[in-house]
């Protein structure tokens, strides 16, 4: 089966909109043991024709976004119906839909927006709970002059598309599709190791094998390691897997490291205190954007100034000034403090040069020092290199941090 | 000039990583008087030989993204320089380059990782200054059996692309078009009006002028109101645009509030700390993300537990027990504690129910305090309700303060 996605929107390529369509679907057909062959984006307006033509020359079906609206550059309906030489008619169901969807919220309905209530003979509506516009389903058709696939006109806004596609769509698409599901998809969430590193460890072997789909996604500091194939075979094969990854393997899915680590806490019944300067409070976003990390979190010092690492965490001023703000011996004061102050099992203290300034040659811009304190152990530090941006440089502190603070909790 | 952008990668069609890329090539793009006409995603491997021969019989300029890395699903290179009939050779700078980004960072250089310096004849190679994997450039070519547009391979991970296209991909098209820019283009940056206001106060009436293309893109409680047309018409509206928006602009242009804030700060030679509780350090974190913030920014308290809002910034036990960690008196306190705590001139205290857990009938999910406080001055704090995501909270909640801030910088 061979599916094709058509975005519609000039917002989309003039960059007002990032589209977040196409990777919703990916997300919802895979458990169908469908996937998306192609995508593509095209301006409102006459591209749409074109771009219509040459994917039902491709596809079995054909998922179209936007164009469906009131506006004078929503004409999706109207070219769709035009190539597939369909009549248009006035749905009453549709426009009584409208009317008591602007009624509800105190809008006057306009003669504009009878537009949205025209249906292509032999087109089925797919109603819309969430907006005007309702979708239309297309059964595939073949004649003389024109093959077509299953085709689906659905609106622009993810909030009415989304229920729309779980609601509607999905439901045609299985009946179509009922055996698809064949395949299965397995993500390994990776830290600690470069996609290489990943692939030299794992991943060539199980590519080699040929029955199973190997593929690799790089963050910083992280990477997807994604298997697709026979439950059978993904099932027979995670033991090579997690040999092979051991304690870089973060999650199994999508579960991100600040989820993994908050979770760890939780089941542990531990608290980890913070002590940042360079990373200035991104370790403490980063662990508050986890539901739950009240629980685990109790206080972050983002001690930029240096008199503020002394007052706040009790860095001896004399260190900073024989050291250096940014050395190993304030990092373990730092990460030390955090944890005495707020009465916590764990400190992390970080220090470093996010650049771009503020570098030295023997501090060059990226040098960072994680230290990380714990009640009745001995405190470790390490000395990082991260020349990069500020934004990468912030990115890849705290992910170290975060990975070391895991490890330590899984020993 | 016929533009298009191929992106290559299966994860984008999977749904495990969204495509930034197309939206962010728009916006960069534009200035020049360039657009996108059309763009694809195809997955990682042979599809793509197929998209490259499509989109050269349309475009002047491709754009593809991913495939460049050492993985053995990454073929973009190989595949373009079969079709084009281009031998590799190996290049000696791009290796020597790759074993020192590997040495600097610890990691060891892997024979699969030569892929990455395997360079086709007659392609102009663009340096990587953020991953192994360098961009590579052909000029259009046109011979009896091919016609190529100007195409660009570029690295698939943001962080390499964006300072690549840049720094070397826009200056090549910019000499390409030099005269492409006939229209400007101006952003307003707003904060604290919908589009709807915007578009009420100011965007109908230049919009019937009917010279100039208006446009609106709307993010958590901010707008980047656009105008583009010839140069003279923006300057004649400006005046208009800038009385009907009056202190809700932030920037001419794309400067983010924490930009502007910073800026005004250093400017003042004035400072200000934070104690956060529900935006968990996310503020900090954004006054960071701008360079130069450690002049302006002494202290960070995330103070999540309530004994460390007493400890850290000397909220009265005794008021969190009356009014609850949630109250106007303790985010009053925390901003004044800030502010006293880390002698600076201003202090923020941010005291709030993030969700999804917390809410009561009394103050439910969205529920926040904000404070304001300044040396010399009576301390302001509002109650404001964003019930919404957590991620989305962090956003509003943060925006408004920031924004009380410059306004107070601004006064």
């Amino acid at each position: 089966v061979t599916i094709e996605v058509l975005n519609t929107g000039t917002e989309l390529l003039l960059g007002q909109v990032v589209n977040t369509h196409l990777a919703w679907f990916g997300r919802e057909l895979f458990p169908l043991g469908l996937r998306i062959a192609r995508q593509t984006t095209l301006p409102d307006g006459a591209a749409i024709r074109q771009g219509l033509l040459e994917a039902f020359d491709r596809c079995d079906v054909l998922l179209v976004t936007g164009g469906l609206g009131p506006t004078t550059d929503d004409i999706t309906r109207e070219i769709t119906a035009e190539i597939l030489g369909r009549r248009l008619h006035e749905d009453a169901t549709i426009v009584a839909a409208i009317e008591a969807r602007l009624a509800r919220r105190g809008f006057a309905f306009r003669p504009r927006m009878r537009r949205q209530a025209m249906v292509p003979e032999g087109a089925t509506v797919l109603p819309n709970g969430n907006g005007t516009a309702p979708g239309l389903y297309f059964p595939a058709t073949s004649t003389a002059a024109l093959a077509t696939p299953h085709l689906f006109l659905l609106p622009g806004p993810p909030r009415e598309l989304r229920p729309m596609f779980a609601d509607a769509v999905l439901p045609i698409l299985r009946a179509l599709h009922p055996a698809a599901a064949a395949q299965d998809f397995r993500s390994y969430h990776v830290v600690g190791l470069g996609e290489s590193a990943v692939e030299e460890r794992i991943g060539l072997t199980l590519a080699e094998r040929g029955d199973l789909e190997v593929g690799y996604c790089a963050r910083p500091n992280e990477v997807d390691f994604r298997l697709i194939g026979p439950r059978e075979t993904l099932d027979a094969v995670e033991p090579l897997v997690l040999a092979a990854l051991g304690d870089h393997l973060v999650s199994r899915g999508n579960g991100t490291l600040e989820e993994v680590v908050v979770g760890l806490l939780r089941a542990q019944g531990k608290t980890v205190a913070l002590a940042e300067s360079c990373t200035g409070g991104f370790l403490a976003h980063r662990l508050t954007n986890v539901p739950g990390a009240s629980e685990v979190f109790p206080a972050g010092y983002v001690t930029y100034a240096n008199a503020v690492k002394t007052d706040a965490v009790g860095v001896p001023a004399e260190w900073i000034a024989a050291h250096g703000a940014v050395s190993e011996p304030v990092a373990r004061a730092m990460a030390e403090g955090a944890l005495s102050r707020a009465g916590a099992d764990f400190g992390i203290g970080i220090t470093g040069i996010a650049g771009p300034g503020g570098g030295t040659a023997e501090k060059p811009v990226g040098t960072v020092f994680i230290a990380l304190a714990e009640r009745g152990q001995d405190t470790v530090c390490t000395r990082e290199a991260f020349p990069t941006d500020r934004a990468t440089f912030k990115d890849l502190t705290t992910q170290a941090a975060l990975d070391r603070l895991r490890l330590r909790l899984m020993a």
